[in-house]
């Protein structure tokens, strides 16, 4: 197997014969494409916390299957003596990376399900259990799909597409959120030519990427995150695409470190700047970006590299935040799987949860 | 010996006694100084060619002192016969790095001074050259002295100053040229907190510039590229200092790459940019920033780490610019050795160059 054929595999794979989670060792990208056939709770556990699957969206599907299958090997009759290992096999899942937030919504949401029916028999919760993390996937796919059919209203073909660290299909179920309008259009014959910052100090953009877009034949020119000025002075960029960690409700967005000095960047050569992201990181509790407390990482993330060659001196101090937000000016547009917001965002995201709130009433009568 | 001694030694020294060029092999920079004493053309060919001695200043000043100890061992009593040899070894040095201006300018200066005084014996050559030699290192200091007192009016103690690549003692004879106001006003009991660009692909920040400065005891910072704006935005940066690689008549300044990108940071914060480097990287006869050719670099410096861990999937196209060039509007002022020029340049670079030549002048009379 190599990368030519990886896009034939799904980020996130459920065997239900082989009682196992299939997904792609992303640890392992883009030397070797290794799949891992996941049967046991403390291997899942470990995938997790490991990065071996990664994204938030793709961690919340991960995490639904892993619940089912550990519901499913519970030898109980009754609620009771179900619900305590239950309860137990959740709370380790949620356990392997606390602030993930598609983690614990998706656990929340199993739990919830359970909890719902627990007048059924145990055979039944089990099999609502399996149907709700199926309907996981099948949400995420359908929301990154949406973003996707948004995004394209963007773009033409031919464009040239700058983006940073991984928004693209190993970080979901398919797709991507960044990397959908690619994805999307390829699938209907338009061809793009995208530029990857390789995102220091993680090389997010050089490893996963650059990886599944070669994978699907797309033009991709990898370049070092300082390289994107010139770039962009040499007219090669038509849009602008990241995705988003957490969007305040001004629309100041939080994405991965160097993602604002980018938006600035668009900004003076005159190139629109989107943000790409499911409505559930958009968050009307949130104020404007200053209010996003940004983590701090491990300095030996910047000063080693991968851990064998140390880079800088010892004494050094290093500044290493993982994240920084981008000022809701610099932002042409949000697309989200609900249509794309525009500024002012205090209002426009508000529509855009307003169509949220519609179309899941409208569910119901379906 | 370790880093907190480094700075006892020069970049590039000379021992007549021992009749060899003293420097610290940058290429095991920042994991270990070691000092190589060099006596043999040969392996002076390949410090220059292999980056042991680096930062066009410094080569420089190394080639003088090479070719001053070439001339030394040539066994000749006339012009005719020392030429050939004296000449020979000259085309052999140029050719170890030949795009380096101050390489080529350095070893002309020398083979001239042979020139003129051919007319004089072997031996009064051979001392012409030891002194010219030193007078090119002489002058270097005294450049460099000079643009650290002339941007050290910029500076107030305890600044926050960003910088990009290595444009410090390291590349040069003494103090460099970005960095020399701080290592100045060091020497005067000013502090300041440096922010260091670790500047991909080659790392020259997190190996060189983080490395001399926690040598004198900098508050040193070392951040991604990619993380500048971040630092911007947190209110740390009182004025971003950078090198130079060639100055445009029209003020456009060409520089390792990512300078360009660092300006419009700069710009969008309110933070002063300089430019620093000796009026010898102004070149009034190009005229604008874009007829400046930049050189590609190879891709492997992108996607392999030190060439042991490729980080990228094969096939993936690389773009490697070694530099780029910030747009004369973006600059705050160019600092010389004869004063800073402010906007607009095309007058102020003309006025700089007046200064050199009346100091020129002046010289004579001394």
């Amino acid at each position: 197997m190599n990368e030519k054929n990886i896009m034939a595999y799904e980020t996130v794979d459920f065997d239900e014969q082989e009682s196992a989670i299939i997904i792609i060792d992303q640890t392992k990208l883009p030397g070797e494409v290794k799949l891992l056939h996941l049967k046991e709770q403390q291997k899942m556990w470990q995938a997790i916390y490991l990065l071996q699957v990664r994204g938030a969206p793709a961690i919340g599907v991960f995490a639904a299957f892993a619940l089912y299958l550990a519901a499913k090997d519970i030898d109980a009759d009754t609620w009771d003596t179900f619900y305590t290992p239950f309860h137990e096999a959740k709370e380790y899942l949620n356990s392997s990376r606390p602030t993930a937030v598609n983690l614990s919504k998706a656990l929340n949401r199993m739990e919830q399900i359970a909890i719902d029916n627990k007048d059924k028999s145990i055979t039944e919760i089990k099999a609502l259990l399996l149907k709700e993390s199926k309907e996981i996937k099948t949400e995420d796919v359908w929301m990154c799909r949406r973003i996707g059919e948004n995004g394209l209203t963007l773009l033409k073909d031919g464009d040239g597409i700058l983006t940073h660290c991984n928004a693209g299909q190993l970080a979901t179920s398919k797709y991507g959120t960044a990397l959908a309008p690619i994805h999307l259009g390829l699938e209907r014959g338009m061809n793009f030519r995208v530029f990857c910052d390789e995102t220091r100090p993680l090389l997010q953009g050089a490893r996963l990427t650059a990886f599944e877009l070669i994978a699907e034949g797309v033009d991709t020119t990898l370049i070092c995150d300082n390289m994107a000025s010139q770039v962009m002075k040499n007219g090669w960029v038509n849009a602008v695409f990241v995705g988003c960690d957490r969007v305040a409700a001004n629309g100041d967005s939080c994405n991965k470190i160097g993602t604002s000095g980018l938006a600035i960047l668009a900004r003076y050569y005159n190139i629109p700047f989107y943000v790409l992201g499911p409505t559930s990181t958009i968050d009307m509790n949130t104020a404007k970006g200053e209010d996003i407390v940004i983590e701090q990482r491990p300095p030996e993330e910047v000063t080693e590299m991968w851990y064998k060659q140390r880079m800088a001196p010892q004494g050094v101090k290093v500044y290493n935040p993982a994240f920084d937000f981008v000022d809701n000016e610099l932002i042409s547009g949000i697309v989200t799987e609900y249509g794309i917001a525009r500024p002012p965002y205090t209002e426009s995201l508000k529509e855009i949860f307003r169509r949220k709130e519609d179309a899941q009433v409208f569910k119901h009568y379906l």
